[in-house]
């Protein structure tokens, strides 16, 4: 079949508006019209080139909502017609991590997903006659994609698109972290360190489960307002209290330091500010940022031995097919707020519009209507 | 009362027998006569002037065996007679760390036993007129000491205050990791660096769990003997296989990682191995070893964000009072062996050996019988 997609056609370059070539579903795969996606940092970071695993020409996006059209030979825990979002981190329920129950990291199909690849070692994507590579499994900037059925999250019929596509990646990857990556518990003081799309859902995450105080950090004190809008209880602006203070100014607002923190920045540095705010005892600091190529993080290890934790978390510890449906009924049932983070929405043909927004700091999440 | 007791007059000077001063238990305090000590390398860092903390003339010694002669006003918790181990650690079961039920690092008398002094701000011990100061809240390295009662762990009167002495820091140093720190389940598999005293009892802490793979690493295959025979399954030799590939190997070994890892080495590069080394998605590394002063870990935050989990344990994460006695009723139950670590017993007259024989290498334990 023919589907509108925009392609990467390589590094640095403007996406293209293509009518591409997909083949259809193979056995457990399932064909998905995508409905909405959304344009994440991680996108543009492999767009950037600065991703040594960014696979071109492809297509991009990995932040989709859409609608099962057709199903592949085999496929049983979606039909036709069910309303789904795409994985990047699939739950197959049978590789060695998901049978941990102690990781969402589903290795099942991580070689061939890496690779650019259906499972099968193929791709369903072609532009005159040449491959198409795939992109985190999911490749949302098309119309019509496809999946493999354990990387396709069954939701709620009645959720919107246009917002629900958010929670295939920046919505959980923030909430997530504080309920199932740190498992925060009612009455924590909760730190958040970098108040964007992912920062402001952590807060949002640590007010779900009643968190006690959620301190914000950021140098941009314009970002506090709508920070408070989600939960946050106290704002502290490095360049105020001198950037060698934020520590103490921490330990000093929590009496003795955060219960968790979450680093949202991607800066090494902040990273060890936000282990070392951490209480002396049982502290968790939790990276979600992901930080440059080759940039390491440092401490004394006197941080580790007298009680802290560092961890990290990716698509916050969520088992995509278990826990996605869940947020998007908290969305539904109002206990998190999606519309506020979504702001702007374009069609397809104005893609590198997001682009440029996100660049020029314009926006929390854009997203692409069909 | 006068009691016999040796002397750490000052750094890298030997230890000095003395009869010193002692002046009774105030309130909340008991005497303890101590009826063996350990000689542990804690104490050796100090009397060589490595801590920066270190006070002198004091009496060092921290991981003793001992009966209550005499209790203070208000005492509740032991009577005259009870066997204890003395604790570094205290647990006054009321302060927030202790209330937090995530944190054996108590903090109701920290600041005087930091100070060298007890909870009242004085000392009981003198020396011709003169002020020694306590060690670690301790001071076991004299015949009779003075401890607070929330610093004392009542044990059962059949234990042989020879063996369990070891109890007071070594053996729940590296048993408690394994048990409370990192919570190892059947069936895991555990990586060991460093087979000194604290690495066996860490790898006897992970075979009375259950551990599956055991696996030990350390440059000195002369180590790899009596481990094996504490429950080290595997020995892998950092010279043997380059040290550049010893993660390589464990992960081999464990196909995927260790679900757990301990550093018994201090060495902040092994730590860094010890972490990478675990498996992705889970495994978790206990940094055990103290470091040199202004040492740091370093890793990229790729290893947390993929599931890794870096911590620390002090004490095994061991609540003293409640912990420490059933430590001794597993040592009196033949569940973990105490009696072939301690290799050389000593009157005090003869403490000075047993730092010799440490820093010759030629001991794993010595205890100083009184």
């Amino acid at each position: 079949m023919k589907t509108k997609a925009a392609v990467a056609v390589a590094p640095n370059r403007p996406l293209e508006i293509h009518e591409v070539e997909l083949s259809g579903p193979k056995a457990g795969e399932v064909l998905v019209e995508i409905m909405a996606t959304g344009v994440c940092h991680t996108d543009a970071y492999t767009l950037e080139g600065k991703d040594s695993e960014g696979i071109f020409p492809s297509i991009l996006g990995h932040e989709g909502a859409g609608i099962v059209r057709e199903i592949g030979p085999g496929v049983t825990s979606v039909k036709v017609g069910d309303h789904v979002i795409p994985l990047y981190t699939p739950e197959c329920r049978e590789c060695k991590t998901c049978l941990s129950q102690k990781s969402n990291l589903c290795t099942s199909i991580r070689a061939t997903q890496g690779q650019g690849l259906m499972p099968d070692g193929t791709s369903r994507f072609s532009l005159g006659g040449d491959q198409l590579y795939h992109y985190m499994g999911c490749s949302t900037f098309s119309n019509f994609t496809v999946m493999p059925e354990i990387a396709v999250a069954k939701i709620r019929e009645d959720a919107p698109f246009d917002k629900v596509c958010y929670i295939g990646c920046g919505v959980t990857t923030g909430v997530g972290a504080v309920i199932w990556t740190a498992g925060v518990e009612p009455g924590s003081n909760v730190v958040v360190f970098g108040l964007g799309g992912i920062g402001l859902n952590v807060i949002q995450g640590a007010k779900l489960v009643g968190a006690n105080k959620i301190i914000g950090v950021d140098i941009n004190p314009a970002k506090a307002e709508m920070a408070e809008r989600f939960g946050m209880t106290h704002f502290i602006n490095p360049k105020d209290v001198g950037n060698d203070k934020v520590v103490a100014a921490i330990i000093d607002a929590t009496d003795g330091g955060a219960d968790y923190s979450f680093d949202c920045t991607g800066n090494t540095d902040v990273m060890r500010q936000a282990l070392e705010c951490c209480h002396r005892g049982w502290g968790e600091s939790v990276i979600i940022g992901v930080a440059e190529a080759g940039r390491e993080i440092s401490t004394r290890p006197f941080q580790l031995v007298t009680g802290r934790v560092w961890k990290g978390s990716a698509f916050g510890g969520a088992r995509g097919r278990t826990d996605v449906p869940k947020i998007v009924d908290w969305y539904m049932d109002g206990k998190i707020n999606i519309d506020d983070l979504i702001t702007h929405t374009m069609p397809l043909d104005d893609i590198n519009t997001a682009f440029d927004l996100m660049h020029a700091g314009d926006s929390i999440r854009s997203v692409v209507l069909y």
